[in-house]
């Protein structure tokens, strides 16, 4: 990385973004002093996103910036969480140029501001490998109150924040394929879906967010939870991007099996008890975050994409397919 | 990395390291809930090693957990606290041996283990590039008491532990330097100072540690601090083959100038009244870690690495030189 060193770096560009939080010490010291808000707890989230693997050469460096927090942003709501405070652990491609830094930076920069999220510390270096970002993210919440993946009860319905499957047509896109540029902007920038946790503590017992794709992601809510999933194909909500797309498919339901086994949604899966169901339709018009009861918990074990019959679309070598 | 996936690893090998500890949920959740002992606070900091820069090839996987933990540790017992919890985000080599990752994990075990630190949470990827390892501990001390770069006052005593340079006569060794083998396992295993952290909270007016080489770090707890640092080079602590070594060179302050320039010491630099010298001295003794004083706090800014004449050494472009 050329230009100023690391401490010009931090001095200039990252210790502004500390300013607010006593504990930060405007990152100058060894580590933060973490404050707990009062009768609140804190939970901490880490992520790892590497060029390449995470996110493409391409992608524009703010954009890096704001997945980079947002992808832990996805995890503390999936608690239930409020952000609190971010630490970000860069390392730098030894070819970067300031350009490069500078405009991770200015994305950094905004994405914290508009959050109201405090950077308290984190570390820099330069690596003889791919770009590489590690986000660790604080969220608080009222004590106890955190919504965990385990919990789900059978009875219980399946609701889906937003919509699915458009960060992986979004990423087949920028690999090539025609008619679904509208979904790239979803596969560099996750959606936010903080404004719910308050609405979903207390109410949703399990929720989980999707970072594996919906039907793994499921999966892993209903392996901890003890439970079955039953998820219908057809309610998936869908973009019109990706309504088109399932359309220009051979099969419909296979279609938006595919779309549920795309990862990098960023929405959130929760289960609650069907008498919340009005305040959960509340939540979602005073939060202008559209939530989409998608199936239903049952005993048992696993998750069950449904077609127009009622029968599983499972996985098999080939892909999915209707059993 | 060939072998079980990403979630049979965390299983298997990492679950059972965040046993004990209630919101870590056995690493099964989006994220972990921070306790936060009676009367204390928590501090938090984060570092990342990157193989072939702050680890060698050639380094044992066992090496670089304990010391991907004891870099942090070291922060932590530098702001006056013990450890309270660690989150470990690892981008494992593609290439990288089954091997490779049970070896770094039984030495993650054994030292979280003898450290009694639980692990709460982290990211496991592949990276093309090098091994990456980002790790994010708490630490706890009595709300109020973390000590800071900022505080040193002109007439404290400089105190340091341990000794200084192994480290770097360690890489030398390993880079084909000879005679000094002895000093390898110190380049590649930090010590940990923890023991001292109770007995500094409320002595020590500033503390850092040091892992920038002792010039460099006493330099920043200078600049904030707002003092000036005279470091006396006869009074550096040295181990016996850094004693051998300064005795093979021309001249003995230049020599040991250089050792302080050296990096990875991780021992405590610190700034205490000297009304605290003899509870410092007994500090020293109940915890078996030397402490040495080598230096005064003055008014004025930067950092004097003076000779036996009183004068100062410095860099020029040659390297350290008389003044």
């Amino acid at each position: 990385m050329s230009g100023e060193g690391e401490f010009g770096y931090i001095r200039r560009r990252l210790a502004p973004l500390a300013s607010g939080y006593t504990g930060a010490f405007n990152l100058t010291d060894d580590a933060a002093v973490l404050a707990v808000p009062v009768g609140c707890e804190l939970v901490v989230t880490s992520d790892t996103l590497i060029e390449g693997v995470h996110f493409l050469p391409g992608d524009p460096p703010e954009t890096v910036a704001v997945k980079a927090l947002r992808v832990s942003l996805s995890d503390l709501a999936a608690m239930g969480a409020e952000p609190h405070a971010a630490m970000l652990s860069i390392s730098w491609p030894r070819d970067g140029s300031t350009d490069l830094r500078d405009r991770f930076t200015d994305g950094l920069a905004e994405e914290l501001s508009v959050r109201a999220v405090p950077l308290i510390g984190g570390d820099t270096t330069v690596t003889p490998g791919p770009w590489t970002i590690t986000g660790t993210l604080f969220g608080s919440l009222p004590a106890g109150s955190a919504v965990r993946r385990a919990g789900a009860r059978a009875g219980d319905h399946v609701y889906v924040t937003g919509t699915i499957g458009d960060a992986g047509l979004g990423l087949l896109s920028l690999q090539g394929e025609a008619g679904l540029g509208a979904a790239v902007e979803r596969y560099r920038i996750p959606p936010v879906r903080t404004a719910l946790a308050s609405h979903l503590r207390g109410r949703a017992n399990a929720m989980i967010d999707i970072s594996d794709g919906l039907a793994a992601d499921a999966g892993h809510l209903s392996t901890v939870s003890q439970v079955a999933l039953d998820v219908t194909l057809a309610d998936l909500p869908l973009s019109g991007t990706a309504r088109d797309w399932v359309a220009r498919q051979d099969d419909p339901d296979i279609a938006r099996a595919r779309l549920a086994g795309y990862g990098d949604d960023y929405e959130l899966l929760f289960c609650a008890p069907a008498d919340c169901h009005h305040a959960i339709q509340r939540a979602a018009r005073e939060t202008g975050i559209p939530i989409t009861r998608i199936g239903q918990v049952k005993k048992g074990e696993g998750v069950r994409l449904l077609d127009g019959s009622g029968a599983p679309v499972q996985i098999d070598s080939a892909g999915f397919t209707h059993f």
